[in-house]
């Protein structure tokens, strides 16, 4: 059987965003524009574990044009963690044997700090084995956690449903507020860091608008004066709006809605927080409350997209074929701001070894003193990673016309692995 | 001190919607059109019991424009129900007097049943004083449960947010399925009737498209076979996508997610089926849940209102002011479907007696057999009801340009009431 052509593996990992399919488009896009034949690893990893791999040029030039505006992940994701080269030898050996198999020579790995430690770690054995390889990291995450680039894909999307949902929202309490919702509670994501909950506070300007208040993981969680303070604006504005991390936690570190669970990677699966406050204030201070818990909605509203965080999904993914090219190895295309006003944004590359397990905190300017709201710092960064619209073509039904791919796999070489 | 013209009352009742200041906008364009002074009371009804009366002549044109995409209510609404003419004498007594006052001689009530059954107990006690007013209700509700007209404006919105927002969170879950979230739970608003829960099943259709169980108030919960259900989606799928009506209730009457307070319309409130629902499948079954409660996000968002929805919004507002003019007393402007395919409707006239306090069921023939999802009847039924987008004006701050208005209030006349 001959070798094939010098190939490009591309791949998704962890949760996926509004815009991450935009990447995986711009990806496709550039290697046929380059006539680099690019395979898709079905299920991030695994599916390179697994050799389950996605010949992307079964799908037509419309269809790739059409993930840029489709939500999820459509080769499939995953939370799986390499452990370190030792630990997990074999299942790093493994990928290079299928990368070899397939003369995979560039390897794009699209997700969070996890993703990074994985590319970083199997180009290094590569390199060790002498094993021709380009590993590229390609950001991605709604928790803007990643270090060195200025903001991650996925992230202002998600900021912006916050955004314009908690302004929606406090529309409807305002309106209610006389004799029925008194209180409202919307709850973010966001692990360890308030990005989410930060963005939040773009739906408001001054101590009257909402949110009133936004409670971050950043601070630890007080109740009396949390409830102090919403007993406050609701004498003062007739209700109050509160936006709430799910990360939040008590001065003893717990989080104040731990379900209990760790995911694959070792995360606490969260959840909760805003039933949980909602009842605190219900049974404290006996006003009527309602709250939401948008979980996955935040991450995949494609519909409700920022036009700067497109602009970025997909230029990170064009500058992750150009660097994987040019063998730019163990490197990922980050995001550099270059001005606030008007704002300026360039692509520039990071070594991989900067991101990988780092995780970029929220700065303490960000938060308003009190601890209940954000900075005008805050506010001059956040504003232009959600502004523009870039809403998806709708089908005659009144739905958003998403692609579905065909997702054909290529022909396997190697014996079965368990992943 | 002169009379004032003759002037006419709109006040906004109830749950508010995406499109109900639609209709307001509609309903002062109309009047300003045949230049007749309109006011609109403060929070509903109370507004018109403690003379809280706006003056909507002093807002702009292009305010008044705006309202069409604002969600919210404008004027504030309430959830306050008059009761018989005979327990309420003193508050109906006090009605008239305020209408005398301010030279009201029509009276327009944007609401659901019981908002109609006001009007036309308000209308009663006129003809009964011999007071020359004219009371029309113009329907509002998200629940659709509305008699005679064949659909509720505010219900359209609400059922394409659901439908798009479902089959977005679908996209999510297959993405994420291979190696963690298997099952996703949705909970949509709907007390008695499960409207809005079908309304989800527009997101994807056959048995392999996700929601792949949808569970309606409308058949008792049983879940070892529910539970049993989502373990085949599970085994066949990969995933599951569950849509669940927050008014679903056991064989026994009881609702599965009863948060045992009541509001102030003696209806039971509720909230938290979704997480109920998670906890059994995670408990029993052992997969990974995420979930869901969109709570207001799914009635106050008008960045994703329907266009048929506003459509017949505004065109209920107008038509309900050239019915008060005309004199036709005690009726209600409803939209009647003269054709599925294509689509096509128009407003008429329909007794607020035959509307009012009674509801209107989700026809057996829309359920199908097993009790899981929707009929090709309902998809016929639904389908043109979410066609169509009208999305707001953004601003530079990438959040739609909603308005605010003034609000202010006319000089009282009477003394003041406690309502």
């Amino acid at each position: 059987m001959p070798q094939p052509a010098p190939t490009l593996l591309y791949a998704q990992s962890g949760g996926v965003t509004a815009v991450i399919n935009a990447t995986a488009s711009a990806v496709i896009s550039e290697a046929r524009a380059r006539k680099v034949r690019a395979l898709a690893a079905r299920n991030g990893i695994l599916g390179a574990l697994r050799e389950e791999l996605v010949d992307t040029s079964k799908e037509s030039a419309a269809a790739i044009r059409a993930l840029a505006h489709t939500p999820g992940g459509a080769f499939g994701s995953c939370r799986v963690k390499l452990k370190s080269l030792e630990a997990d030898r074999a299942r790093y050996e493994r990928l290079l044997e299928v990368f070899q198999a397939h003369n995979i020579r560039w390897f794009l790995y699209n997700g969070g700090n996890d993703s990074a430690d994985t590319a970083l770690k199997v180009s290094k054995l590569a390199t060790e084995y002498g094993v021709p390889l380009t590993c590229i990291g390609v950001p991605k995450t709604v928790d803007n956690d990643l270090a060195v680039t200025d903001c991650c894909p996925g992230f202002g999307s998600a900021a912006k449903y916050t955004a314009v949902s908690v302004h929606e929202c406090a529309l409807d309490v305002a309106a209610m507020a006389e004799t029925s919702t008194k209180v409202f509670v919307y709850e973010a994501m966001g692990r360890h860091a308030g990005w989410l909950a930060a963005a939040g506070g773009l739906a408001g300007n001054g101590p009257d608008e909402a949110p009133h208040l936004i409670l971050f993981p950043e601070r630890p969680y007080d109740e009396a004066d949390f409830l102090a303070n919403v007993r406050r604006v609701v004498e003062r504005v007739g209700y109050c709006v509160v936006v709430a991390s799910e990360g939040i936690h008590g001065a003893d570190g717990k989080f104040v809605a731990d379900m209990g669970t760790v995911d694959s990677f070792g995360h606490t699966q969260l959840g909760g927080v805003s039933s949980f406050l909602a009842g605190r204030v219900k049974a404290e201070l006996g006003y009527k409350v309602h709250w939401t818990l948008p979980d996955y909605l935040q991450r995949s509203a494609r519909h409700l997209a920022s036009k700067t965080d497109l602009d970025q999904a997909m230029a990170v993914g064009k500058a992750a074929v150009q660097y994987a090219l040019k063998g730019m190895n163990a490197t990922m295309p980050v995001i550099k701001r270059t001005s606030d006003s008007p704002y300026r944004w360039k692509i520039e590359a990071a070594k991989l070894d900067k991101v990988a397990n780092h995780e970029k905190k929220m700065p303490a300017g960000f938060i308003r003193k009190d601890g209940y709201g954000i900075t005008a710092a805050a506010r001059k960064y956040l504003e232009p990673l959600i502004r523009g619209e870039a809403p998806p073509p709708y089908g005659r039904n009144g739905i958003p016309n998403y692609v579905e791919l065909q997702n054909k796999l290529v022909r396997k070489k190697l014996p079965a692995f368990e992943a």
